[in-house]
């Protein structure tokens, strides 16, 4: 086959997907340290058991599925009924936001959604991305051949919330709570965003897949509590954090009928080159909203807060200094010497067996910070910290 | 927000997508035809359950996501080894096909893989795509805003057999068994593309995901089997029509070692903008390859086929002209009368309460054809001929 013939754009992005070249890294030291005990505090994958309720929903639409009478096919691609409701009433009217059933697309994941929506958009528009930030919004970007991309830095100088680009742009990604850093988005800084979006006629591509972590309820937990936004802003939540989905996969788009040229397209790419999430998996992501559904989700979650307490009070009590971690799965522990965080990486894992994931991953200004998870079991989570306070220093 | 920054290539689309338009002018007639008894011969979409082996399948790995120790988060976006090997060996090895399980990608439909593959190529790389065939080719090469897009004509006077372009192209579109003729290529076809392709350094994408309906051991089911074909061909399956997964969304990509720097581009893709397909369901697939799923899925698709030829023996005793429904659940009827395609599904619709889908919809050389399936219950697939015979002429 040529290669002439391939896209271009691919070789501008770097060498591999970040969680696959830590991934690679973890088995070589397996490989040469047989029996490590290693404690994985590294990439953003939900460890607790999924909720009775949802286990209860997904057998009962099994045998569904076992039954003409109950037999499922192709669905709609943009999502069941039952469940764009269930959604809207469960995740978003709590919060005083009115949506309809046919603003929200159900899909298999916010990661898919989060990388195809910049199909959208012409190649040549202008792209605002937070640093640091979780990578697929600029690995989509760079292999769509965009070139126009400008960065908002986030630091502790500005209390890692993203400075507005100087100058106009189209398209501008926002994550809060923040995946690396853990930090929400003040109401202040979101009201500024829609404003700046209303102003330069930009789209925001508002990305809540940890809303259900904040544990503040004046925070803002979704773009449509800021007048205006429904104008000017998407909004991506998934069941993978919120339920424990990763190996699942569910999640939720909204695109309002206020951006109704957006949503016809939105519609039309999904219907073309996407054909709905698996009939069972719907059910499932419906009980997540049923009383004891809440209920059971609520406990896990209130686990992996109680893990990022024990780590912020950790490495707080070991004299680093964190953020994140109180509305969010994730710490951002600044690291204290003069060491790319790529080689405390590897001299955490040699030292401690444990794994992170090194801030520079997540862009620039990652450099120097590094990423801690609430994932873990209680007790490893402990053992973690044992180790890196007694073994690091 | 600004119309300018939107994707322009989206208005080089028809309206809508082709089975969205259908399932809307059904809609319509039930709304002013209460109490129809509308039978759907149209879309492509299965109607009997999931076999047991499948569905014990599904109960046992969701017992396993209910538990700590079988629960199982984010898995390889390439799919589980367990799943690749088992594809490996249960779909390729039997025709002769020796596939490394790193060859094999796991995805949640061949819908999304057939329209995402062509992400990997520039923009103005230049596609062959056969006439009439399934829209999803072309519409994803439109929206990615290829204009140099030739079709290769499949009628009666060349036997459906698309011919080969008479120029260099770099993207070759095949499908078969066709959707929606139901015609296999033959091994003198596929060996002509398979030489032109190593000629010109052009790739095919093969569609073979009715491979399971092929009844003659002798007719070609994997591009693999023609020589010097894992040096320039793609191959997807997927367990929709073979194992009636339509709702439960799971499918095969095949990018050969040969093809080095596509494996790497597709594995980048994927890991970027994929998450992996659900654990349930990657079991319930492998399920399909155990000695009860394989006799299960046999005898669903044997039903199929009995329908296909049920409507065969139908139309053609009524007088009509048609091809396909022998080693396809789909029937290509020859329309006897000057009507347009869509003239004919309102006809058919009013008339008998059928509903089919029109040629047109698959391209200009569908026009004076329409595509019924075979994947009907075996009554109502009896009545909606006896319905065609008397009330149609």
């Amino acid at each position: 086959m040529k290669t002439g013939i391939l896209n271009r754009y691919y070789a501008d992005l770097p060498e591999s997907y970040l969680f696959s070249t830590i991934a690679r890294k973890i088995d070589s030291y397996r490989q040469s340290h047989p029996g490590a005990d290693i404690i994985r505090l590294g990439i953003g994958d939900v460890t607790r058991p999924l909720a009775p309720a949802v286990i209860a929903a997904m057998h009962r639409a099994t045998e569904e599925m076992a039954d003409v009478a109950g037999f499922r096919g192709y669905g709609p691609e943009q999502g069941y009924e039952f469940l764009r409701e269930a959604v809207a009433r469960g995740e978003f009217a709590p919060r005083g936001v009115d949506l309809a059933a046919d603003e929200i697309f159900i899909s298999d994941g916010s990661k898919c959604d989060v990388a195809n929506f910049q199909e959208l958009f012409d190649r040549k528009c202008r792209v605002a991305i937070p640093d640091p930030v979780y990578p697929v919004y600029l690995d989509s970007n760079i292999m769509a051949g965009r070139k126009n991309i400008v960065f908002m830095p986030a630091h502790a100088g500005n209390g890692f919330q993203p400075e507005i680009p100087k100058h106009s742009v189209d398209l501008i990604y926002l994550c809060s709570p923040n995946n690396p850093t853990g930090t929400v988005l003040t109401r202040e800084t979101l009201t500024a965003f829609v404003d700046y979006a209303l102003r330069h006629g930009a789209l925001i591509l508002f990305d809540a897949a940890y809303a259900a972590y904040i544990q503040d309820d004046s925070l803002v937990h979704s773009i449509y509590e800021i007048p205006g936004a429904r104008a000017c802003a998407v909004e991506f939540r998934s069941f993978s954090k919120t339920a424990g989905f990763t190996g699942v996969r569910c999640a939720v788009t909204v695109v309002p009928h206020e951006l109704a040229e957006l949503r016809r397209m939105w519609l039309r790419r999904q219907t073309t080159k996407f054909n709905g999430v698996n009939y069972i998996v719907q059910r499932a992501a419906e009980a997540v909203y049923s009383p004891e559904g809440r209920e059971q989700i609520r406990a896990t979650i209130a686990g992996y807060m109680a893990n990022a307490a024990a780590i912020r009070r950790g490495l707080t009590e070991g004299g680093w200094t964190v953020c994140g971690g109180e509305h969010a799965p994730y710490i951002w522990w600044e690291l204290p010497e003069q060491e790319t965080s790529f080689a405390f990486f590897d001299r955490l894992l040699e030292t401690c067996e444990v794994v992170g994931t090194p801030g520079s991953g997540f862009g620039s200004c990652g450099e120097g910070y590094f990423r801690l998870t609430a994932f873990g079991e209680p007790d490893s989570t402990r053992r973690a910290l044992e180790r890196i306070r007694t073994r690091l220093k």
